[in-house]
């Protein structure tokens, strides 16, 4: 059994940046990855893929072209492919992302918010 | 916007039964389940895809035909496709699953075990 188990908690105490997902687990061809953030992202999308989110600690919301989802810990959201959506938390919020492999944080944007893709911790 | 958030606190205390994975959020053709679990389950294996679990709540354990995987809350481990496995609960644990859509939670067997798919709540 090549496959460990994840802690969630110890993972998060393994870096600090802001923005910067952390992948931590693969099932088939999708990433788990645990995200810090803090302050506004950008806006964009993911063109081919829905993705998921689930807060493990904090509050975020993500702002939509006509809505706002408010997330507290333990609640999570699945925004549909082709969405623009930017996340956002006051505080420091604690996420975890769901999404096939190879997707990149900023959408088909660049800028100095887009983070390394596939960065294990 | 047709999603909406889901709390998963809410959606568990909308079931009680033990071993009956409901759908609570698709992502692609994927699918986030939750489950309440106590007792033993039975071996079995999922052929054609890993399979995630994430401890919201409580303890479980997974025994594998070499191994045994002692997963609290906050812990997650991802199952890869065809190893046989068993989940035990000693007390109730709840859990999420994901995987594909259509994955029966008793994998290629069929007994008094094997769960309605598709479930939602």
């Amino acid at each position: 059994m090549k496959n460990t188990k994840i802690n969630l908690s110890d993972k998060f105490n393994k870096f600090s940046k802001y923005w910067t997902p952390k992948v931590v687990a693969e099932m088939n061809d999708y990433q788990f990855k645990l995200v810090k953030i803090k302050g506004e992202f950008v806006w964009h999308n993911h063109k081919d893929t829905d993705e998921a989110f689930i807060v493990i600690d904090g509050k975020m919301k993500i702002d939509f072209q006509n809505d706002t989802i408010n997330l507290s810990k333990g609640e999570m959201f699945v925004i549909p492919a082709g969405v623009d959506h930017k996340p956002y938390a006051e505080e420091e919020c604690k996420i975890m992302i769901i999404e096939p492999k190879g997707i990149v944080n900023t959408g088909s944007k660049t800028n100095d918010l887009t983070a390394p893709n596939d960065a294990w911790i």
